[in-house]
């Protein structure tokens, strides 16, 4: 086995990888003195992937929420039993999430570290899809869907990202609509992991105290089956948001005992390549003019606008790219405006220096310390390797930040164009 | 069946409850319109409780550990299958916790409910305690104990209550130490299990879109049996915490990249029938301190002594109370120093009659607020009726805060006898 090490001074950690012969990208960090031991084993395959065309053949259209339900499925075993009491017997936990890009299942254990990878490359490789299986898990979906509704938050979210977008795929709910539920069967579900569900669209991250190629060797040995063969690339299409929101306020009701609201900015353009610098560059923008040591923050916090509720975040991949700011509040349409008429001064100012060497410092910080514990590093390397970025590169991204790229960056995300405002109330009595 | 319907105007919550014939006190709250519904199912028993004379009989020591291990002990069915699974084939979520005085177990379901609470029911007042079973989970709960090691600020806090406590059982870890669970054997287990697990010392809340009748008619039918019936009182003996503390400072190295401080403040007397007064007192007084719109807060965050994560609570049982300010910082031992400083002043002056305003309606709100999913609404009812806390009280005891009685805790808990710090640094390469 062909192993890879580099290390990072920054980081003082050692990032060891290799490729299986099933042609899967393996990453493992060392991390000598920790009892917990992580193993995630990913997808890049997520609720926006909608429509593609698989290598020489025709384009495919599917309903929203296959990710999401195959995420479901594989845990379930012949029979209907669920792979989670299967780490249980060995002491581990297991579970797996599906957002807009990706879909992971890992585990977390402190002993019997190779029988729990062997367990997690084993399932997700090895799938059932029994008609009956199908039909009970689409009712359990279909239940977590109806329970999402009752999260105020998610409701906020939901009703922004529904007028934010026109048509691209991040408007829909990661698990879709039960109406979109109900178009999927066994045949779909099949062709969809197929499809993403193969090595050359796949990567294995394991981390803690740990000997890498040992690993990666129960990885080469249950991975290497006919059914897990690496394909020719997906092409993905996602339609080109216009201009402009659907909708430029959207308000809605709920049993809340406080109003909250929700001002989103979206990206038009792709990042491609330069969605670290995208994102990194939008969050220290977002935390100069809204952070705890803002003076936004300073002077609305003092008059009661806003309290420890109010959060503000950039979320980013390759293919989208958005900004959220939001709070409970006694008065949501007020602070909507506060937060317009700031980055409206904002566009037309100059960022202060000190600002900026500050930023970059917490920015580097928090890097760093994402690695203090094996799911972290591990968590971080798979969001690198999903995007395609080199994580030593990080430090360096950071460390180039300018004045100048901020103010940019500050212009072209926060369009007046582009955002929308979401407002959730009490019901009434 | 005897139901009691009470209503709350501030809340506009309806509270019914009932007694089951076996004497285990029942609540509901119907929340309509909620797809999400709750099922809890509590025991006092916790970590602390080691020492205690069951009813007409001689007092009986305990190793700790043995809440928490029941709580694994009690997912186990016969020939050893968790329970988690039956949950999931009615599409609930099941999960519990130990902590230092309560066992609780609940599920999250938004169909099946009357099944769900069936199952909760059923499996926590019908154990299976079998020799291997017990083995296995020994094993199990090792490994989650080794984990727990890994967490910096599992560490810091495990260390702080160490120093903290001389004698008080507060001070052992909730879990115990590997040492002390292979003292546990099913016998003991047993023993433990007949003594708190008995409809005298335990309470079932259930909450959402629900007819509590219909709920409570399951629980009636599930808990009429020969094993499950009332007992007589169990005394608990906790020994008398002595003034002072075991040791002033205690610190320690960890792979993190950052230090970590943590300042601890214990109170001497158990807060018997005050502990809620207690608990909202020491709460707002630390809030007035060091909260974000304090002055504490501004400056040292603007000088960078402090950041997003520096934090404060008081934690607070009928047998306990202790305060806990900390963060990570580049400078542990200046920002314990300003900790105690700001104590220090705050105890020679007095507190804004402004912020005391502000204090009680940020304190009404969170109360409030809690009610806004059936989740948060039977947390708290368990809370309350866990420490024979009567909920449609607590504004009422909010609005009586006086500057007062703030000044009188901020004296009487902040004893420059009474405290210690914890120290986390970075392992030196």
């Amino acid at each position: 086995m062909n192993l890879r090490k580099r290390t990072s001074p920054v980081l003082r950690e050692e990032l060891v990888s290799t490729t299986l012969s099933c042609g899967l990208p393996c990453y493992a960090i060392p991390k000598r003195g920790f009892a917990k031991k992580v193993g995630i084993f990913a997808t890049r395959y997520g609720s926006i992937d909608l429509t593609f065309t698989p290598d020489g053949q025709g384009m495919l259209e599917t309903p929203p929420g296959i990710a999401h339900f195959l995420e479901h499925q594989l845990f379930k075993k012949a029979g209907g039993e669920d792979i989670l009491m299967e780490f249980g017997k060995y002491g581990a936990s297991s579970n797996a999430f599906t957002d807009y890009c990706t879909t992971a299942y890992y585990f977390t254990a402190s002993g019997s570290f190779e029988k729990n990878l062997e367990l997690l490359t084993g399932f997700v490789s090895a799938p059932y899809f029994e008609a009956e299986n199908v039909a009970k898990e689409k009712l359990i979906i279909e239940q977590e869907l109806r329970m999402y509704e009752d999260s105020p938050d998610h409701r906020l979210y939901k009703n922004l990202m529904g007028v934010l977008y026109t048509i691209h795929p991040v408007r829909i709910d990661i698990g879709g609509e039960v109406s979109d539920i109900q178009k999927i069967d066994r045949d779909l579900l099949e062709k969809c992991y197929r499809m993403f569900y193969n090595p050359s669209n796949m990567v294995l991250v394991v981390a803690g105290d740990l000997d890498p190629e040992a690993a990666f060797a129960v990885a080469e040995k249950t991975l290497s089956v006919d059914s897990f063969r690496a394909q020719g690339p997906i092409q993905r299409h996602w339609p080109t948001e216009p201009a402009g929101v659907k909708d430029r306020v959207v308000r809605a009701e709920m049993a809340v005992s406080r109003p909250r609201v929700l001002v989103g900015f979206k990206d038009l353009e792709p990042a491609g390549t330069k969605s670290l610098e995208r994102e990194i560059q939008s969050s220290v923008v977002l935390d100069q003019l809204f952070g705890r040591s803002s003076e936004f923050y300073t002077r609305h916090y003092e008059s009661g606008l806003i309290d420890d509720s109010f959060s503000f975040s950039y979320n980013s991949e390759d293919a989208f790219g958005f900004s959220l700011i939001g709070a409970e509040t006694d008065e949501p349409e007020k602070l909507a405006e506060e937060i317009l008429l700031e980055l409206h001064k904002a566009k037309k100012g100059k960022l202060k220096q000190k600002d900026l060497e500050r930023s970059k410092r917490k920015r580097l910080g928090k890097f760093i310390r994402s690695f203090d514990t094996p799911d972290g590093a591990a968590f971080l390397i798979m969001g690198c390797a999903q995007r395609n970025v080199d994580l030593f590169q990080v430090p360096q991204v950071i460390s180039k930040l300018s004045a100048g790229a901020l103010e940019r960056r500050l212009r072209e995300h926060f369009d007046e164009q582009n955002y929308a405002v979401s407002i959730l109330s009490p019901k009434k009595a």
